[in-house]
């Protein structure tokens, strides 16, 4: 028994969980808008760091929520998932996930790369070549999950992550969207082309909080971000934890 | 020896290569057109009923080369396999493949869902939101690569088949594509939202020839009706083929 006490305390010491009993969302994947029935918009997200910090989260002892949009990875252990396909589809889930009445979960993540626009006038049959040549596609600008999840009010969440996916002044763009969406955090990244990032393993990140200086992260594996992000995270919530942990 | 000869017999009688010594090229799943580095227009194609047709023919002995837009799809077994993404590719590839200095391929199965048209001037940085509202995506016309490879002449393949893809009227839009594309056979099928085809693993289709009436198949595994498919081109190429198994 003192032995079974010594094991349990040294296994709790392996895996802390500083975010238990904390409620976390986290949008993944990408968008998809429909052109007709067989025809979309995408974008290049893989999901596969959004899922990785659902994943992260949960390690840490948080009750997560994924809103997942179209992705071809397995479920991460431990983690409701909500699947959806459009952004209008993936906003009214992390709504419903995140202003519960209960009250609001305690963290969200939007990892998601949210399709800014949809077409405006979706087909309802496949539109066909035609003598009049190609159609034009007529976009409308699709709801702001980040900016909607950060409004200020009793239903938000206590911390707001988004993340920036940006092909030129990532640093730049990602100040300005911490201004403009009023989240907490931008996870900021650069998906140009060559950099291997859309789909890739790898990620290299800047973490930007309002008032204080970006933080650029080494070049690490997308879990490694995620499992770094995520005890940021924990250390928000208990500013102990890690001082704790580090003295043991 | 003689049992190994006996064994050798039924081996081959089980597994007949009427195909053996011919070339089959087979193009399979979506293409993706960039609308910048980010963001693509897509459809629904999984590949799994080109990549089933690709599996089927090289199980019949033919050398297959399949050109494959982007799928989440292993590898069929024994088949050469050329990744691209947009229809241009893909196009550039199917010719690459088809018409060789050896001569044509024998067959050529068109199953991808090739987009018909491609963004008119893709974006060389991801396009941001801008207070002039959404833009407008202008399209242009991709090339026919059914219709490219249907063309009369000596470097065209001597049995050419193409798919069709329609949520409505699919008999009298296949009807009409078989008389334009100037192919040889057309498999049609419903795509319509509901009947599960996009993505699904099974299929419903009708095969059109020229001067012969439809023949409709009833609804089969996607792997079955590749079979079927696979040994209708044998018998096309070798009449007795089928005839001499039934007999044995």
């Amino acid at each position: 028994e003192i032995l079974a006490a010594i094991a349990g305390f040294f296994a709790e010491g392996a895996a802390p969980k500083p975010l238990a009993g904390r409620r976390a969302v986290v949008t993944s994947g990408p968008t998809h808008e429909p052109i007709d029935p067989v025809r979309y918009i995408a974008n290049r997200s893989s999901g596969k760091q959004g899922h990785a910090v659902a994943a992260a989260l949960a390690a840490l002892g948080a009750d997560v929520t994924l809103i997942s949009g179209p992705v071809t990875l397995a479920d991460p252990p431990g983690v409701r998932v909500v699947r959806v396909e459009t952004a209008a589809e993936m906003l009214a889930a992390s709504l419903a996930a995140v202003q519960t009445p209960a009250g609001p979960a305690d963290i969200a993540v939007c990892a998601a790369a949210v399709a800014d626009w949809r077409v405006a006038t979706a087909a309802g049959d496949k539109v066909k070549k035609g003598p009049d040549g190609p159609p034009t596609l007529a976009l409308a600008e699709n709801p702001d999950i980040l900016a909607t999840l950060s409004q200020p009010g009793p239903r938000r969440p206590r911390l707001v992550v988004g993340f920036a996916a940006e092909t030129r002044d990532v640093l730049t763009y990602a100040a300005a969207k911490l201004a403009k969406k009023g989240c907490d955090w931008i996870v900021a990244n650069d998906v140009a082309t060559g950099t291997g990032t859309f789909g890739g393993d790898d990620n290299q990140v800047h973490l930007l909080r309002r008032d204080a200086a970006p933080e650029a992260w080494p070049r690490l594996s997308k879990t490694a971000v995620a499992q770094r992000l995520a005890q940021a995270i924990a250390d928000t919530f208990d500013p102990s934890a890690t001082a704790t942990s580090e003295a043991v």
